[in-house]
């Protein structure tokens, strides 16, 4: 079902640790449809996945970066531009870490360094690596951003923690950023908004099953897949949707206008 | 617990129906906190209501009204200020009515003049009162008009069906009425989206103690109860609140920004 | 820039009336990546449009229908079906009237016979549409159904009008029926809240002009063009956003999402 | 106008810089209201201002702390309560801090050091200041906590910077709390997004009087003033409003919902 929707694109896809993430399904799937593309993550991410499979399938670079360090970034956008020959037309940010999670630390004993850093990786990464395209010149017009959230940025589930205030200032960067980026050059920034994805980084999540359960039944459509997630990229990315941007775009199979489905009623009343 | 906040003010209150009533509740603060007061209803319902009891408690005058009528509202406000001895200070909106659900008609299955009704009744009623107020200018500077609202609006609930439709329309109809009444008069006009009430009109709609089950589950206050949707509609047409206007504004216990409870995670795991 | 991207799908469109129409630039698009359509349009628009034209172009045949009335939208379904030997894959609704402003009537003056048939006209339709394609099953698995829209539905924009209203009631109905059709038959449903166009109907709005320059000012891209429009419309109606339902999707240029731009500021110093 | 709605109740108010600041303006409305208060604002701001002058009006002693630092909140709450004999019943969250707009560098030009102290100082510390309550176990039963936001938490405002996305983690933050306190001790946390006010930390910013005009002039009451802040934190410390948590509540005279208002369109037309 490829179609060249991609044809003569140039990309960056952070952010893919093994074939269940998102970003390893959107890195395949744009180049189906007729990308070039470069892979990158954090050194130690690299280190343990298996992104060197996806490389090769892909003909991709692997460049490393430590989505907090400027040089790193820096260094990424130009030698992508070296080995593309030119400017980049999108980019996939898949990059979040919560540090006080990580740590069984609940919502209301946190380590305010460990949730510096979670913003700092998970958010403000954003910024970052959008300042320093900017500052390169890295992005062509029409270039599209891609950064993947969650629902929580917009309401409480109460496992999410300070991911949930992670994702909602991500989201304003991804508008802060696009009212800028639009304005001087005509890129494009947006969010994805997706179901839970069973990831060997979210499946970590206490009470991780029990909400993918209620998730899909809440769901008209069901959850989103990451496949799926993979072919809503590609159309972002395409020049069918050159206006769209600043936009939170929830990708769920409906979750997020259910107020309640008949399947969870019928469960509370038992 | 009365403090005089509405001293001075007279108000007109549509739909108190019985002592369940959010109306009724609202009708008997509104006179506690000193203000004077006009009921009013459609006959049929003041036929079948003990709307007398309410009017003797609050020492106010029943004028029969149907909402959809513009001659009866427009003798509901020119006696209303004949009875004050001027204009209007507060106005709170309580009417509702799902033809189709009444007649068992599910959401894929509507009767369209059935569906027209249940506009005109439930939303452009709203319109109806403010545009024979405005005609009549018989509201006073700073006056405000609250309209009951509920989350369906936003999110599908299945058994809410067409009132769904209706209270968007609704809370439409608050903002760009709002925004004229406010620009020309300053008028305020806003919405209360209340949780769910089993009051004798809302309480015999299929499934809804499991529905109020869930929406007790859902907020971490617990559902606001009429009494409660009482204190909150005696700050908002009180001085307090002067510049809140075109608001939607949730009374919920929290529902409305709450994804998912413990409690409902720990119901689906069963 | 054709991809096949709707290969083997067909389509009925509403509301082409002439070459500025949303609607003809979608159905042009659509055939051009590959769908075969049925076009449809009020008995009395299609006397007044070119849509003859269009058809030769498209090859699609033209079936008369009032969507007000549910013997036309029954026939409008039957008769595509027997044309495609099948079921439809994808609907665009751009069906609007706005019967106040038409007749010179201020949001403060409507005229309630002209509200209801606005609101019957430009969202009510949407209901009968997918309640008449329900009950005859005429829509595949998976099928997409788009509705226009504008941002006046969440914020007000002093003469839209009652159209406000008419949108906010249109998308809290693609909303409830994506919940229904979604859980039932997989059926997408969404809106698309696009920038102002400059059609032969949009265009005769009191103050228009100035109108479109403030959100051409207001969007970092710009306000997006009908075939930009026809663009987003074939992404939604293609496999690759199959998630996506019950949304209301801006397509603007950011507008949505941008306070005031730097422009306005400058303009309002002056 | 003071009818007792406070009487009884013990609060905490961060902020009060001079007389022009929001939290100033509310600390004298909560006392008028038979509150009583302790004061506070980080030690240089202590040495900046002049709030000996409201301690005195107020008899409220000031307890300096620093919002970033958790010994200065601990100490902060502990002598609150030593002082008060008692627990609080409300606390206002009136903090910010643009560390890039301050050194004058713009959007695409963030320094990220000072970036994270603006975060920190400006939203985390609201976060800083409820764990601390929580885990002293500080606020009664049903207590109100209020922090400040600005609509550029949901639309780009270009001067507003890196304020903007504090303001999105704020409010996130408020919701996320809201939930946990709500759940365990129904403590109800809100945040005031409020119209453009010209305090002297606010009115620096570059092009703000052309903002404030613009505001002005896109509300439909006009934009809501301090002391107006004030009466609506009061209704919202209240009683009157114990169902009312996890909300950003918009006070700006209609603002949030105005799409474009008629005296804009004439600038833009100019």
């Amino acid at each position: 079902m490829a179609h060249n929707l991609l044809k003569g694109k140039k990309g960056i896809i952070f952010g893919a640790l093994d074939e269940k993430s998102i970003a390893w399904r959107t890195a395949l799937r744009c180049v189906e449809e007729g990308a070039e593309i470069v892979l990158t993550n954090a050194p130690i991410a690299l280190r343990m996945g298996e992104i060197n499979k996806l490389a090769e399938t892909c003909k991709a670079p692997v460049i490393p970066a430590d989505v907090t360090n400027m040089d790193d970034l820096t260094n990424l956008f130009n030698k992508s531009m070296e080995h593309f020959g030119g400017k980049i037309d999108f980019v996939l940010h898949s990059v979040a870490m919560g540090m006080n999670i990580r740590k069984g630390r609940s919502y209301m004993d946190l380590d305010y360094d460990f949730n510096h850093k979670t913003f700092d990786i998970s958010a403000i990464s954003l910024h970052r690596v959008l300042q320093t395209a900017y500052k390169l010149d890295a992005l062509n017009e029409w270039a599209s951003v891609i950064a993947l959230s969650y629902i929580a940025a917009q309401r409480v589930f109460p496992d999410y923690g300070e991911m949930a205030d992670a994702k909602a200032l991500l989201e304003s960067i991804a508008r802060s950023f696009g009212y800028h980026y639009g304005t001087h050059k005509k890129v494009r920034i947006n969010t994805i908004s997706q179901s839970p994805v069973k990831t060997t980084a979210g499946g970590g999540v206490k009470g991780f099953d029990g909400f993918m359960a209620y998730a899909e039944n809440m769901s008209p459509l069901g959850n989103a897949t990451a496949d799926e997630c993979a072919n809503y990229a590609v159309a972002l990315f395409s020049d069918l949707t050159k206006m769209v941007t600043m936009q939170n775009l929830f990708h769920d199979g409906g979750f997020s206008f259910t107020g309640v489905s008949q399947g969870v009623i019928n469960q509370m009343e038992k």
